[in-house]
């Protein structure tokens, strides 16, 4: 299968003359980066980016060039955490840490290491101690020095096995390996605490069933212990799938509002295909901030990078399916970002919802879509949903730590059959709508079965369509799923 | 088994006229009572109080029987909830009780009329809607008003299930029965959400193993769906076990503190009996804020006197090992106050301790003597404490809301083998040092062998083993358990 990235990425080449002032701005181009190959598809299926647009071209601006407004929300604990070291220290710091302990990363791991080098969890500065691993797991919420809280509701810990502690013995610092055996980071005044798994998962999913994503791919596995400590990341984290480019960090992301003059920024997660619902909720949304009388309000459309459950689209797919969207104007590519948010998925619903929200104000987004069941899923064992499909929306409403975010209750959308398309759900004429859940979407694409004129653009569906072909090239024993 | 109970209890005789200035005032002897019959020994326990020291006997005051400084802390969210309406309305209120849907209350629901409608829970009104339901479950805080935090870590709900529902219909408000079919209180302006059992037990307990004595007790065997709503409590919570005049409100403990002009309330939770370990750390306590400059520390020694699990020590039995203990000076009755404090039991660790800590902030209490795993277990499904043992402190020192409550940690208290005494433990010579635990004192107390001297007052030990005694001859089939 041949794909092929067209998506609009909003990143103007001035904007690296800009980054230079700071000293550790990641030049992508000249660093040596810390990869790891993604098993599902090794060919690039990036390489260039035919339609970027320099910001300037955007909107006319009156000072084009000149010093933007600072971002419209601050980062949790006053200022963006940055723990990749400065490249003129690198060399010492890998001498170091070939002289350490060291413990090796697994793909999440290193996915977690990213999300806090590069500030997405500020003003968390490494791997949780366990005093910040309590926090999080009873309060949601790690207090900081001046009294107040910031939103940290999942726990960010780093698990090692009884060998590994012995072998670290009373070591203060660790160097961690990457799945490749390179040098990712040196983790700093070190503390080693028992990693209670059963409490940690019922703490964070509000269940211990058998059958959870996160918890049976990273936690059954994991040893008994965790380490936490400082983070120093020695190199940016990359991962050579041909997506490295929109891994926009919190403080690019940032850059880039500013450089758009965005006066709102409202976030978009997703780890599904965009259909014309989801168009319909971002395009009313922008709408009503207009209505509001923010002049200039941007999407980050921000689909999560990390690991998914086995049965989600990959993100190569999404990230295909999304630039069809764009590319045939669904959203508008020019007041859409479109940039990959490098965390692990946990599926914890209202715990996760939290997290989710948490990272994209330290990526400057003041607004956040939130829909039914954020972050959920079917219950592993039982014939329901995990979790209560409004408790996600009314947690996060009232989640210490994310006052300042306004958060925006998605309206329903479904599809309406007297119009053919996609609507907001009118319950006086309730039988006129069909809802179509990922489950069924996923279903309908892998079947090969089209869904309702108007449920998705066709450039889209065709992508989904494909890669479930490919599927069952690859998996021929595979049985077609019945779209129910 | 004729017990009786000698513990001084300070409640001068001038406080009922103190007490009368408040229309809000439970003058126990004209009151109703609601009542319940304790099924474990029906006979009064407690008639006559011989050992009552008028308060200005105590210390002398400059200005004995004129106003005293206000309260030494402040109650959560700045005024101690008091629910229990006048008296002048009673008649009133129980014409439209009869009215009303009714609900059916258990023993253990009526223990949290009581704690709610005394102001323990302040600045809670009532049985917990969702939004206070779901802060409780995820942040163990609720939000007040002023955009503060008050620490809320357990649910404090009412389960109700369908068929009460369905009676309740749209009524706004419900009247809820006790025990023996008498009108406790209305609930006003219910609302009605679903009771995910799965999800509350996880994310209180950090388990869902079978065996959690409150979850086999309440959770189990309660309705699907939970019922919030602001209480109007009839007539104050009595039991008529003998045991009232010790179910101090509050109200009452503040207003005794002041009386007594403490100038530091420090708080002792327990549900076991008192061992001479336990006293030499309230001792010493009392000697350490006396030397932080304090002039009168007064120790509320603080049973908990709601649901227990059954093979703890049953509260008529801890009350008279507690008054052996200050008749026989182990504890100065001078500078205690014993009382019951009217909640269940969750044996929820890190999570309980912190309601433990918070209703005594309301009750006046500006010190929390923390210890080793409290209101920990045994794992009911594991050979392992449920909680670390250490967990329960830090997250008690870092909970949102306590920040005014001084928390004392435990210093670790054992037998010592050197002296015959329980002393602090001295790592130096951990050899010396016996451990003791509540499982082992019962198991001595059970077979009737005596713990090493200077373990207990030998009258206090004598109470235990007369309860176990008279367990064996209810229960002849009951094996002696091995004292391992």
């Amino acid at each position: 299968m041949s794909l092929s990235l067209t998506i609009k990425l909003h990143l103007a080449s001035s904007s690296s003359s800009h980054l230079t002032h700071h000293h550790h701005a990641k030049k992508v181009t000249t660093f040596e980066t810390c990869c790891y190959n993604a098993k599902i598809r090794p060919k690039p299926i990036y390489s260039t980016n035919p339609l970027i647009i320099p910001a300037c071209r955007v909107r006319p601006r009156v000072q084009c060039g000149a010093m933007v407004k600072s971002s419209l929300i601050e980062p949790d604990g006053g200022a963006l955490v940055d723990l990749v070291v400065p490249e003129s220290v690198r060399g010492a710091k890998i001498i170091e840490a070939e002289t350490l302990p060291k413990v090796q990363l697994t793909r999440i791991d290193l996915e977690w290491v990213h999300v806090v080098g590069e500030g997405w969890a500020s003003p968390l500065r490494g791997f949780m101690r366990e005093d910040e691993y309590l926090q999080s797991l009873h309060f949601n919420s790690l207090r900081v020095k001046d009294g107040s809280f910031v939103n940290m509701s999942l726990p960010i810990v780093l698990a090692i096995d009884d060998e590994t502690k012995g072998r670290i013995g009373s070591s203060s610092h660790v160097a961690l390996l990457g799945p490749d055996g390179d040098f990712v980071a040196i983790l700093r005044s070190v503390e080693i605490y028992k990693h209670n798994k059963e409490e940690r998962i019922a703490r964070t999913w509000g269940t211990t069933a058998p059958g959870l994503p996160y918890v049976e791919e990273v936690i059954t596995r994991a040893g008994n212990w965790l380490i936490g400590g400082d983070l120093e990341v020695l190199k940016p984290i990359k991962y050579n799938d041909g997506l490295d480019d929109y891994r926009l960090s919190p403080k690019q992301l940032r850059d880039e509002f500013d450089k758009r003059e965005a006066d709102a920024v409202f976030a978009f997660q997703l780890r599904n295909p965009v259909h014309n619902g989801h168009a319909l909720l971002m395009n009313d949304t922008r709408k009503r901030l207009l209505e509001m009388g923010y002049k200039n309000p941007i999407l980050l459309l921000h689909p999560l990078g990390g690991f998914t459950k086995v049965d989600d689209v990959p993100l190569d797919v999404r990230m295909e399916q999304h630039s069809k969207v764009l590319e045939d104007g669904v959203l508008d590519p020019e007041t859409t970002i479109v940039a990959i948010f490098p965390s692990p998925m946990h599926y914890a619903g209202p715990t996760e919802v939290q997290w989710h929200a948490k990272a994209r104000i330290n990526a400057g987004a003041n607004f956040y879509i939130v829909g039914r069941d954020p972050a959920g899923m079917g219950h592993p064992t039982e014939k329901r949903d995990l979790y209560d499909p409004d408790h996600g929306k009314k947690v996060l409403s009232m989640a210490p730590g994310l006052e300042k975010l306004n958060i925006l209750p998605f309206r329903v959308a479904a599809y309406d059959t007297k119009v053919n398309k996609m609507a907001f759900f009118d319950p006086t004429r309730a039988k006129d709508f069909l809802f179509i859940s990922g489950t069924k979407m996923r279903a309908f694409a892998r079947s090969g079965e089209n869904p309702p004129e108007g449920f998705m653009c066709p450039s889209g569906w065709n992508v989904l369509v494909k890669y479930y072909e490919s599927l069952q090239a690859e998996e021929p024993s595979e049985q077609p799923v019945l779209s129910t």
